[in-house]
């Protein structure tokens, strides 16, 4: 009977659950859409049948838990999602002890950023690392910091929502209220909304850019640089604050790092007096869009 | 015999050293000018003088360590300073060991703002809360940063460089390579510049400006807005990274609070989800300037 945890990667856009055993091993996996359209009480029944689908085939017995990353502010005492425009409907409802009534056990509820960072650290870039920084790029800019080997809460459970840093005080208006948040000058969607001012196209998507800076395109390839400097901007303040040996980036942005990571470095080497006179590493994750499926399944295992 | 710690804090002017006991009551106390023209060597007399004399006055068999505060970006590892405007000559330097092989026993070299930090946790606005920053409002800005009880250092000492945090992308320029960095912004030396920007005076203080804004002065209130509202946008920025229940603030500038303080929080409002939707404390230290003493002295208690 192999000892596992299940973990569940809730996105706006897919839902996957997956089987680890307590060396960071892929047991089994269930990937599957969000089905927003559908309502919150439908996105609950599917997470709830996909763990229960991984329990049966693994036996119930080996489970020694399940962990749950989802996007948005989380109180974690509560186990709810305060803020999170990606899944309307689950704002303020008790997500956590709903889904674990219906399993008949515990879960935890974590920010997907978080736990994808706690897999960066348990079984991917971070390994053997005790304190890092991850910020995902994709749709939005994610964040999740780990102290001392394990993730960094606040008192609330907000901590490291480093997608709304401000590094342009009157800069593109974001969700959260705040203006000129790292989130909307460095994000897929942030891409999209500079091809549109520089008159790259219309409705080009992020992937879009990305072929036409491939292609030479030097606009499309400024709209890079743009995103590069605003992230750099934004590493040299955690730089700055956590002074920490790593800083990790994943999501979907990661293939055009040749083009926006030389206005990154050079923003950080600017901005930060520690980055240069240390030996401060800035690198890309390993695990991909697995990192947060290793980070919840890890949760339940109490590694650190 | 009483069981005590010696407590230096260096700074740019003063040089003071206290002997507290480990339920944190002052024992005994030296105060001093720190002669910087004499010459390094000379200001390390200065703080071996002050530490001997303490301890012959109250007997070295009770005497469990000494911690010494200094200004500037610490190498913990090496004991130096590696970046200190205020102190010439220490660059580089290895000032631990030397007092250290001085004395004929160790000693902790500390960042003062962490020092401080530590201090207000210990005996002042932060007791009884495990996560706090400070942000000391003086010359320059300094910052301390407690995590789980303990101070955060990263992984060589520089963690909480928390006066070198963009606020400005293309503002003031900084001794540290950066431009806006809100040290340039908000500090008693930013104070004076934004006087002579708007001409209230020749080379005036920012005590001078203080009472200029007491005297209803609105140019000087409007530098004074200016101040907190990029305090603000720092303070919004660590709340959404850290969530902490507690950030302080101290220094020379707290007596103008009352003409910082209301753009300081209406730029934390506007700025921080996390700050609108939780019950984060942003408030007055209460130690004065004898939070890096306490600060230093608890070291060597090794209490958290």
């Amino acid at each position: 009977m192999p000892e596992y945890a299940i973990g569940v990667d809730l996105g706006g856009t897919n839902l996957r659950a997956a089987a680890i055993d307590r060396e960071g091993r892929f047991i089994d996996k269930i990937s599957g859409s969000t089905d927003l359209a559908e309502g919150r009480d439908a996105v609950i029944d599917d997470i709830v049948r996909n763990i229960v689908t991984l329990r049966d085939r693994l036996g119930p017995a080996g489970l020694r838990g399940v962990g749950i990353g989802v996007p948005g502010f989380i109180e974690l005492e509560k186990g709810m999602i305060v803020g999170s425009h990606n899944l309307p409907g689950f704002d303020n409802f008790p997500v956590r002890d709903e889904i674990g009534r219906r399993l008949g056990s515990a879960v935890i509820l974590e920010n997907d950023a978080n736990a994808a960072a706690l897999g960066e650290k348990w079984m991917g870039a971070g390994q053997g690392v005790d304190d890092l920084v991850l910020l995902t790029l994709g749709t939005g800019i994610g964040g999740g910091i780990i102290s001392r080997g394990r993730i960094l809460h606040g008192f609330v459970g907000m901590a490291g929502e480093l997608g709304h840093l401000t590094v342009v005080p009157n800069g593109n208006p974001c969700g959260c209220g705040n203006r000129g948040c790292v989130e909307k000058h460095a994000s897929a969607t942030a891409i999209e909304a500079m091809a549109k001012l520089v008159a790259l196209g219309d409705n080009l998507t992020a992937k879009d850019v990305y072929d036409l800076a491939v292609g030479g395109d030097h606009l499309a390839k400024r709209v890079f640089e743009s995103m590069g400097t605003a992230l750099g901007t934004a590493l040299a303040i955690l730089v700055n604050v956590f002074n920490f040996p790593l800083y990790l980036l994943s999501g979907g942005a990661l293939p055009a790092w040749d083009f926006f990571a030389p206005a990154m470095f050079a923003e950080v080497e600017a901005r930060s007096f520690t980055y240069r006179v240390t030996k401060t590493r800035i690198e890309k994750a390993s695990l991909g869009n697995e990192a947060g499926l290793y980070g919840a399944a890890c949760l339940p295992f109490h590694l650190s």
